[in-house]
């Protein structure tokens, strides 16, 4: 018998290797696993953790899930109160609820929701060296909402995927674009909404926008490369540092996307 | 000829031993003396760079200040770049201000002021960990906002200074101590300002104050710990991670408070 626990996690991605498990790096997904399987007093086969997708290195998270199954039943709170106690500093359990075990944190993901942060200071704050990127040149929001506009919706975005990607599609679905300028953060805030991100395509799209939003590119270009399907063309990757995952959406959780990514997208 | 500089400048005190300068330790002085030498393209005698006192290991900064004198008459605007772009991601000059060469960043302060910030909730928030304390009891905002005007005006602050103050009396001045709850944050945010502060005296005052908030000291305990002059009766001292040196005064410069400090308090 087994019970099946659904957390809810946030991290300063700064330290890790990102979220999946790697032999010898510091992962998210590793130091779960390595903890879970402590408090469970190290069960054979060992008990592994779930989550419902990866982060790339220095990624953080506000609302990254994963789940696993426990050999004892323990409340809820025991089991948050348990994790936050043995998990170092930059984790935070936020959640725990107990599942049905045909729960699965990858499977049945219908959306994730993605913010970017970029301060535009002239000089680094100090502060936020690891929580922001930086953009230092005039920017004209005005544009960026326009070319926000041309992401909502089901498009093709070869042109916005690092190579590396294993997708076997890249057609994904947008359901929102949002920019704002955060006037006493100064710092100029993105949100993604969509069913699915393929590898770096948030900091592909962030840089595009920033360039649009900079007059380095024409406000209707994310049309184009839409069409070219040629990553080069979209260039800059911004940092790590200022993507967060923000909320990652289950089947049926929201009324109006409740659908999760057919398989062969995924 | 030499050209003094006043700088003023933020760092996060998290991977520094502290402000001042010390043999085979990270600290704010040494890379600062170290970039500003470089600057001056190594000149002998070296240039020294004198600041408005210390902060401890992992204590941060909004407003430090510092001076030094630089052998090449340098335009304030390229001085402050030429600092930003030498110096690590974790200290950042805010201003750079050509001064004559009787201001002294140490001698002439007539005040500062710090901030302390505690993070309320009940487990670490992973991007908070390095930038506040935390204060897991309940607190009565009632209860420190009368304990804090117990803390106003002059007194012997004897029972808040740590061992290994150099200080010659511990005697202080205190203009204003605030405390309020930032919802938003779920943080409890102590500000003073004073006419100087003694080694760990506003980590050691926090640390009372935030036991009188959750009631394990009486209301007015400040009261006896003037008069007992007893630093283990004050106990706690609360983490460096929460301290920021928000400001420092120089004299006039605030009317209500210009005097400084007599030279046999320092």
């Amino acid at each position: 018998m087994v019970y099946r626990y659904k957390i809810t996690m946030a991290y300063d991605g700064t330290d890790f290797y990102g979220f999946q498990r790697q032999p010898h790096k510091r992962t998210v997904e590793g130091t779960l696993t390595k903890i879970v399987n402590k408090m469970a007093k190290n069960p054979d086969p060992a008990i592994k953790v779930y989550g419902s997708g990866r982060t790339d290195a220095g990624v953080h998270a506000l609302g990254q899930v994963a789940h696993f199954d426990f050999p004892f039943d323990i409340a809820e709170k025991n089991m948050l109160r348990g994790l936050n106690s043995m998990l170092p500093l930059d984790v935070q359990i936020l959640k725990v609820e107990k599942v049905s075990s045909d729960f699965h944190a990858r499977y049945d993901v219908s959306g994730k929701r993605y913010l970017y942060r970029m301060d535009m200071g002239e000089f680094r704050n100090p502060f936020k060296r690891r929580y922001t990127a930086q953009w230092r040149f005039p920017v004209d929001i005005d544009k960026i909402n326009i070319a926000l506009k041309d992401l909502i919706g089901e498009h093709d975005f070869t042109s916005f995927v690092a190579s590396g990607s294993s997708a076997r599609t890249n057609v994904r679905t947008i359901y929102e674009a949002k920019c704002h300028i955060d006037e006493k953060e100064n710092e100029l805030v993105f949100e993604f909404y969509g069913n699915g991100f393929l590898y770096n395509m948030v900091r592909i799209m962030v840089g595009v926008l920033v360039e649009i939003g900079s007059g380095s590119r024409d406000v209707h270009d994310i049309q184009r490369l839409y069409k070219v399907k040629d990553r080069t063309q979209a260039r800059r990757t911004v940092p790590a540092s200022g993507l967060y995952l923000k909320h990652v959406y289950y089947e049926g959780e929201d009324p109006e996307h409740p659908t999760k990514l057919p398989h062969h997208q995924r």
